[in-house]
């Protein structure tokens, strides 16, 4: 039991399966779909209490509390989410639900292709934000929860959370919008292409057959975690966390890891390659390089925003280089030119573009106020 | 010919052998090796008007004019070395050498280990810029050259010059620091080593004895180059280059090259994995990771330039994010603690650490003046 820390302790997920197709807007139908979610807290009677949580690159639903086999290593947002936590489990019934095209118990490229008997492997469809926030919105009527009283992510999480409030702009109170950008540059495509070029061309990809060969591109998926990871820390949090150390006392004139940085994303790398699904993988990061709300409107951000209705939260960390502060303060512009209810805050921190994850108390007292106002 | 464009014209490399032995940082032997240079410009009778031009990573001794037989693509700095160009092959004595350890002629991992008679492949000794340094002297002698009008180079090349002022104070008068940092930073580093794991991990690499096995690390090569070079650009740079333009009008959903960026980086590591040897780049990396002339003064950088007679030149780039201005700034500031004759340039140029490749026209005068003074 890890009660001490004030977390909400054990949890279990939740699953749920959708007959219908769902349309995507690749233009296929998905025939039926299952989406496994956590939920915290309790949903009150006017089912007014709402809030969902959107998982970033390779998150999933397991944002909180602990599993029972496994008491280790919490919910990734752990930190956030708990009684009298920044998203207050006593307050609030929070949900979070592993994205379609995921590789937790969500349907993805490891289902089974119910039109072939297969495993979907790389001709699961590739997917948008809107075909998440499409499934997500199956996830609430499914729970009863017409309106959103937030929803809330960091990164591609906050990207999800500002889509919820274009797609349903009526079924969205607030959104928190946390170090995203409007879309991604050519530098933020340029990251994901390596890390799908690494897997891709790693034999054991098999043309993302992988599966059905009985083999595992762990190579691949190891060099892409390993390539993300240098983007979701700061330069100056590699400085405080590894500065140049070296593992032993003096250079070794060879191959092994040597600094303490490179072991460290070694590791990284490692554990990644053990637990990922790499056609998940390369899927999520086309979602991310798709993301561009603006895009049917000749660029126009303002007028891409005109639909929203909800209050919205952007918020930014000083040394993040992946969605920097400035790329944030696009979207916080641009909602303002569409005359819209939004405030800005930017964190001192030094911990980069997973900033979002930590606690730090500013951010904490921030996403308390927003969320309680 | 492509005078047209005051190029220097046809060049052709030269290449001498050295028969004693070079004892190297790491406490191996070298038991005597061949370097390959060019050179442009003629030597003035008192030998005072040489100049040491340094390659960065992947660079070699082809900086200026073009080979007869291949006449389409000039040396990697031809637009900065010519007749009246920032450095003027009518005033000086320019020298091009390929650094030890490379693969364009110079002794390296392709070549025959004497001792064993087979090719040293990953039994190539890790170097350090130091050992090029003494590695270089060598040549200078050999040409005659008691003292270089100066020394310059960008980058790794910009390290370089640096040690060249410390190694051998009395033979350097002018030392022109580009683009360079007194040491790589953890994040500098964590991005080496993920090119390495790339090469390191690809199942062609055979523990480095991929050329005995008739093999080529190709996919690792092309990935390290592919990292490599999304570093060298800057997002500013990417966005103008590339912006998210589509190569077709619409999102393919699928995985084929879609962005511009995509198939521009793609392109850039296929090349790069059909001309670069692996064994090479690794050692390049690490000779890059090493560099630290603070490492022996207790991370003292005034104290470790003590040494130092040479005027020097520092540049930055404002867009540069690999080895960034405020990087560049510390080489200046304890140049200036330890009272040496220093002068510090930031370039306005949005193309990032490339920017040392371009001759924009303010880089340009700097240059000239300083080679002039």
């Amino acid at each position: 039991m890890k009660n001490n820390d004030s977390s909400i302790g054990i949890v279990k997920p939740n699953s749920v399966k959708f007959e219908n197709s769902l349309l995507l807007e690749c233009g296929k139908q998905l025939k039926g779909f299952e989406m496994v979610y956590e939920t915290y807290g309790e949903l009150n009677t006017d089912k007014s209490n709402a809030v969902l949580v959107c998982h970033a690159l390779s998150g999933n639903h397991h944002a909180a509390g602990y599993y029972e086999d496994s008491g280790e290593k919490p919910g990734w947002w752990n930190s956030l989410i708990g009684p009298n936590k920044a998203i207050n489990t006593n307050k609030y019934f929070i949900v979070s639900p592993n994205n379609l095209g995921g590789c937790h118990g969500t349907t993805g490229p490891k289902s089974i292709n119910p039109k072939t008997g297969r495993i979907y492997g790389p001709h699961f469809p590739v997917l948008t934000v809107r075909d998440w926030t499409n499934s997500q919105a199956l996830l609430a009527d499914y729970l009863g929860i017409t309106t959103w009283h937030a929803v809330i992510g960091g990164s591609l999480g906050g990207m999800q959370a500002l889509d919820w409030s274009l797609a349903y702009p009526d079924r969205v109170k607030k959104a928190g919008v946390i170090a995203a950008a409007p879309k991604l540059s050519a530098q933020n495509i340029a990251f994901n292409e390596v890390a799908r070029q690494a897997i891709t061309s790693d034999p054991d990809f098999q043309e993302g057959n992988y599966m059905e060969h009985g083999r595992v591109p762990k190579r691949g998926l190891r060099l892409a975690r390993m390539i993300g990871h240098i983007t979701y820390l700061s330069d100056e949090s590699m400085k405080s966390k590894f500065g140049r150390e070296l593992k032993e006392d003096k250079l070794s004139f060879g191959f092994n890891a040597e600094f303490q940085v490179e072991s460290y994303l070694r590791h990284q790398g490692d554990v990644f390659s053990e637990t990922f699904d790499a056609n998940t993988y390369l899927l999520m990061t086309k979602v991310l390089d798709y993301f561009d709300p603006a895009d049917k409107f000749d660029d126009n951000l303002v007028e891409a925003f005109n639909p929203i209705l909800a209050q919205i939260l952007v918020l930014s960390f000083s040394t993040d280089w992946r969605f920097s502060p400035s790329r944030s303060r696009e979207i916080t512009n641009a909602l303002i030119g569409a005359k819209k209810k939004v405030s800005h805050i930017e964190i001192e921190s030094s911990l980069g573009h997973d900033s979002f994850l930590f606690p730090e108390e500013r951010y904490v007292e921030v996403l308390k106020a927003f969320l309680g106002s």
